[in-house]
């Protein structure tokens, strides 16, 4: 049992790359702190493998992205549940601080 | 792929009970929306299963609890990773909404 505070983490770095943070990388899942600066985009991916993942927004305003440019309004607090092999992504509008669980990790 | 607004699942209960919300429950997690009223515990608990889960404070103060009356402060933006075997628990000082996710979901 431990504690991260991510208060702590919310350290960003200017213009167009953003910091992460390893939360936790076990056989069970990964979580991953991104900060994203504002104006970047975490680019739509996917990998076609069996698992899920949730996006939560700790603080900042932007969009959730998915497949054919969805954009989807995504504020302090809104989570994104997808299927790991779903196209999804992040852009920033203010700076992001944003929680990514992956389960099973990859 | 969907979005969830957790702001929108801010609600408590008066007193001794709390409120609370499935996020997700799939074959690879369970998310749930927990609202505790101030001086609501959640009590310590574990199961005797392999599996991992975390606990975020959405909003709020409290401790996360641990084994022999363990008490670790929580505020908004910390984050408890714990097996599901070792015992965990929640004791809201202001009213507090956080975030379980457990895997694999139980």
């Amino acid at each position: 049992m431990r504690t991260i505070h991510l208060q702590e983490t919310a350290e960003f770095k200017e213009g167009a790359m953003n910091r992460y943070f390893l939360v936790e990388n076990s056989p069970n899942f990964k979580i991953i702190n991104f900060n994203l600066d504002a104006g970047v985009t975490f680019p739509v991916h996917a990998h076609d493998l069996d698992g899920e993942l949730s996006i939560l927004v700790l603080e900042g305003e932007g969009y959730f992205l998915g497949a054919n440019e969805t954009e989807i309004p995504a504020a302090t607090g809104d989570i994104l549940i997808s299927q790991i092999r779903e196209p999804h992504g992040v852009k920033a509008v203010s700076r992001m601080r944003i929680l990514v669980t992956i389960t099973p990790p990859i």
